[in-house]
């Protein structure tokens, strides 16, 4: 618990612009699309634009309350549909907020439920007989603002790419390699459709969460980040809360997974999402378990059905349900290094063997997605039995569930549900392709959604860096969304400053497969930062940078004056054995003989090269050509 | 510049033994080869025996006095070999510690000398007529200690692994993939040899650095690390200096580049090179330049030459040149984002570009083989033209130097020195695969030795991730040393924490390479890892991690009490909520009903999954078998 002072301190410290960055809106052909994005001011007179997470925050034009939720960008869009209705909803229970019998009288956290419900709206849900899901527009060939929306966002403004695309010999060497992708040059609306409907993709978006800037999730889209939050053992205010969400989509987050557990579970997620964003995820068996008091026995299907119904009406974007751990698959486990590590994997499995039954997920799985499509709810489906170490890697037990998720996809597809899949978790790295190979296979090119997965056991303390390897190469792969590992993976809860490295670490792994895969315009950042190093701006590259304000940090460690913010060289080499200083001589020498600009070098060595190769005819030439050296071995 | 209090603690910080740890030595046949590892004794009686680079400074039996220099372990070997002369040695010149007329008189630097040069010996080199290189003895058939030595500590101890490596079904789903390597399950001496005989890998050994505990680098053994390090703008004392040599083997560089510039760098490789267990790799151009006032124009064979032979003599074991880099390529980088990005490789082409003339260390190759085969230095072959951005990568510079380097190879080879090929640099994912395979087709093998290769531009302050992802995939490919990059890369000079953030980050890379080819054994150290972690023994956890002391920390930090070390939960997800908790409970569950513990849980489901098996036979049953939801879309 902070101080209230330091809070607001932090607050505000994270709704701080990004140097040389103001937030932009692009306008859609729908009057009421009016995409967000981030744009540089560079020191050369450049604009370049960058994907943008972290919502009106960074947007010191908007006046924001956290009692207030954000604006509901949505709405309009929600009341044009016209298919769903609002309703009273479900009554609040007592023990919503954990504990089998609900809490005892707790003056402070009455007023904080007070705070929180002052944030609902009253919930909508779909109109009888009417689908509401953007895959069942999808597939009736409407294109939805939401479409347009993730469109234009994935787009980015071009203009300020070309730039950087004029070269057709280099473009040719760097053309990605898709490995079964198909990226367009440009993302129009249509074909997010397209493949919204072939389920090739999902943009989570419930009907009760119309505060949300739409994002989608598919191979064929810039790979994204999952960041999970949780809330605090003692909550104190909806500011520190939400503080958690506004530091996570600073970094990068795409998405948000709020994994809380224990008391104010439910207060805590109205204050997450009427201020989020970004879609939020959650894990509906967390609430459920605490509302039998942790005994994972006396979990029931009329339970976790309500428990769904209270976090679609609060407006989750996506539920991850562990329904492909089938009992049957159990026993598989029992030979494992490491056994069961999913949370909701374990709590699951431990009902199905205490019950000798199948797993009420699956065996309630229709009326699960009928719920789902009444808010446009998405499906995770979850990885129960994923590994926990290299050496339970693609074992039997694990594929059997992936096997069974690809079953469950059918399903949702045929409810018109939008669905991804999760995957794991600890592989080596010459088993990611199987794990990709496979989910494509058998699920149907759904969206897949790993953790990590990391490539080593033994570094705790590090499992970010061992998890992005994994995570870089899967995605490349086709993997559609990253959930990010902190530093403190295996050992302890993460601190503002681990979420941070989390993401960052992550923010590089798709960054990494985007660019592998080729994505259109994924490398002019790069580029943009390549140049910016070449020609000495420090500024730039720190606001091109992932953490500008680490980058700078870091640089002013040994060269902290202003007036080093100009120089033509950095501590690292000095002024002497700078590279780049010294390419940029070589050019100016070659410009001193009287040469053009830009082909200075080029030109200027021509010749030599010229005459080299009136001499021998290649670049290099045999080693017998090579003089002789007159003595041996005895030297000095 | 610190004061001596702190200096000193420091020096003896690093000095401290891991936590359940001692250094072992493993007898070789010859009784001279005594292989240093470390062992860890694990709570639950099992003793894990891990390769070890830190050298005799984590062992409190051996005193060491920075003044005396460590043992010189090989000695008796050199001597019996009887191929190698002592000789007097170059004069010291004026200019060895930097400066075109060397010092101006400086009372505190001489006495740093004096005390530099009291550690060291006279300086050997081959006899009139003999050749003392590693592979010159190995494709005589001669299996020197240097080789026993290696082979011994490739290995390892095998016994503490086999425990891992019982289930043949586990391991034969987890069988690397070597591509290509051709690694045995047991490394022989001859094995070494044969690998050292046909250029496939080095071991750095300079007849005048008799302190080594050799090590080899090739594809078929463990990946290896690189660490640079440099002085300080301002030297104090040797601790200073030493300390960051040993600081850097602590977390796991199996070489050290010494890449000092400026004022004292003779007199710091003398204290360097006379304390390090490991060996040590320079940039003789970098000495070079200082002797010349910092003009490239004024750079020149005899005064190269003669930096070269003063190098050998202290005892570097390998030097990186840049002799590919040649004047007709030089053209090939004007049309470059980012121009030549390697120190030494904008020196030369400015010197080319300066003459018209070709690179003199291309015209005096021979004489240079000479040179090194008198000493046993290495060869590094520098690549001066590798990409500094991904726009750059894998473009007709970079690869017309590394096939020139592979005709340099040979010429190398001819001279029987050991040779090892340096590489990119910033590559994206999907071009990284073609690096490895130029390099291979190019260099016959000679061992790749890159830097990352960073994956992506944009993240200054995060290179050391960034580059992790590359440097774990081209190590797999078949790259045998990782050069580490610090988070500072791109901004400024690492400090203590950079360095052991770019180690880590490298050992995760490394170590997942090596299990991805299946290096035998690797993979053990990741399953005594699971297993601490499935049975709650968290000392056993940070032992067993590659930075014990971090893991330690932050377990702590939400965790402090010492009986939470014994605890069967930890913080991320409190008791309710451990999976690993409620599998071990599964198991008991199986056991309580009278199963036999191993096989408890096993053969307690196995019974449902026969039922299973029965009805369905088949793991997953068709979704058509699902219960169909009575009632749709109204729920709540």
């Amino acid at each position: 618990m902070n101080a209230p002072g330091e809070l607001q301190q932090r607050l505000s410290l994270s709704r701080e612009p990004f140097p040389q960055s103001r937030k932009v809106h692009v306008p859609g052909a729908s009057p009421a699309v009016q995409v967000a994005m981030r744009e540089i001011a560079l020191s050369n007179g450049e604009t370049v634009t960058l994907y943008d997470t972290s919502g009106p925050y960074t947007d010191p034009a908007v006046a924001l309350d956290v009692r207030q939720g954000l604006p509901p960008l949505r709405a309009a869009w929600l009341d044009a549909r016209a298919d769903t209705v609002a309703y009273d909803g479900r009554p609040p229970a007592a023990q919503d907020d954990g504990g089998r019998h609900g809490d005892a009288a707790d003056a402070r956290l009455d007023e904080l439920r007070r705070q929180a419900a002052a944030l609902q709206r009253r919930p909508r849900r779909a109109a009888a007989g009417a689908s509401v899901t953007q895959m069942h527009y999808a597939r009736r060939g409407i294109v939805t603002p939401e479409m347009e929306y993730v469109a234009l966002r994935e787009n980015g403004r071009r203009e300020w790419m070309r730039e950087y695309l004029g070269d057709a010999a280099r473009e040719a060497r760097l053309r990605g390699n898709p490995l079964g992708a198909c990226i367009p040059e440009t993302i129009t609306p249509e074909f997010v459709r397209d493949e919204v409907a072939r389920g090739r993709a999902v943009i989570p978006a419930n009907v009760n969460h119309p505060e949300i800037e739409p994002m989608i999730i598919g191979r064929n889209f810039r790979v994204k980040v999952n960041a999970n939050i949780g809330n605090s053992p003692v909550t104190s205010s909806i500011e520190e809360e939400v503080e958690k969400l506004v530091w996570a989509i600073r970094w990068g987050a795409d998405t948000v997974m709020d994994l809380s557990t224990g008391r104010h579970i439910h207060t805590t997620r109205d204050w997450i999402v009427r201020n989020s964003p970004v879609p939020v995820g959650t894990v509906p068996i967390y609430q459920a378990l605490e509302k039998v008091g942790g005994v994972a026995e006396d979990l029931s299907w009329p339970l976790l059905r309500d428990t769904l119904i209270e976090q679609a009406e609060q407006g989750v974007d996506y539920f991850t349900l562990h329904a492909g751990l089938r009992l049957p698959f159990v026993p598989l486990t029992a030979g494992r290094r490491t056994g069961i590590v999913s949370r909701g994997g374990s709590i699951l499995a431990k009902w199905c063997v205490a019950h000798h039954q199948e797993n009420f997920l699956y065996t309630h799985f229709e009326e699960i997605c009928e719920i789902m499509k009444a808010y446009d709810v998405a499906f995770s489906l979850g990885d129960g039995l994923r590994p926990g170490s290299a050496a339970d890697a693609n074992d039997e037990a694990q594929f059997a569930e992936l096997r069974t998720l690809g079953e469950l996809t059918q399903v949702t597809w045929r409810h018109e549900v939008q669905t991804m899949i999760e995957g794991p978790g600890h592989v080596p790295m010459h088993l990611v392709r199987a794990n990709m190979d496979e989910q494509l296979r058998h699920c149907h090119e759904a969206p897949f959604y790993t953790l990590g997965p990391l490539t080593v056991d033994i570094a705790p303390g590090y499992d970010h860096i061992a998890s992005a390897i994994g995570a870089a190469m899967i995605g490349w792969m086709g993997t559609a969304m990253l959930c990010y590992v902190t530093p403190k993976e295996h050992l302890g809860l993460p601190d503002r400053d681990d979420v941070r490295q989390g993401i960052v670490a992550y923010r590089i792994a798709a960054h990494a497969a985007d660019i592998a895969k080729g994505h259109p315009g994924a490398r002019a950042h790069d580029d943009a930062m390549s140049k910016a190093r070449f020609e000495f701006r420090w500024r730039d590259q720190f606001a091109l940078g992932l953490d500008p304000q680490t980058a700078e940090a870091f640089h002013d460690e040994t060269l902290p004056k202003d007036s080093s913010k100009e120089a033509h060289f950095c501590s690292m080499c000095g002024p002497r054995f700078c590279s780049m200083k010294i390419t940029r001589e070589l050019r100016e020498y070659a410009q001193a003989q009287g040469l053009d600009e830009s082909e200075a070098l080029k030109r200027g060595l021509a010749d030599k090269s010229a005459e080299f190769k009136a001499a021998g005819g290649e670049f290099y030439v045999p080693v017998e050509g090579l003089r002789t050296a007159p003595s041996g071995g005895d030297q000095g």
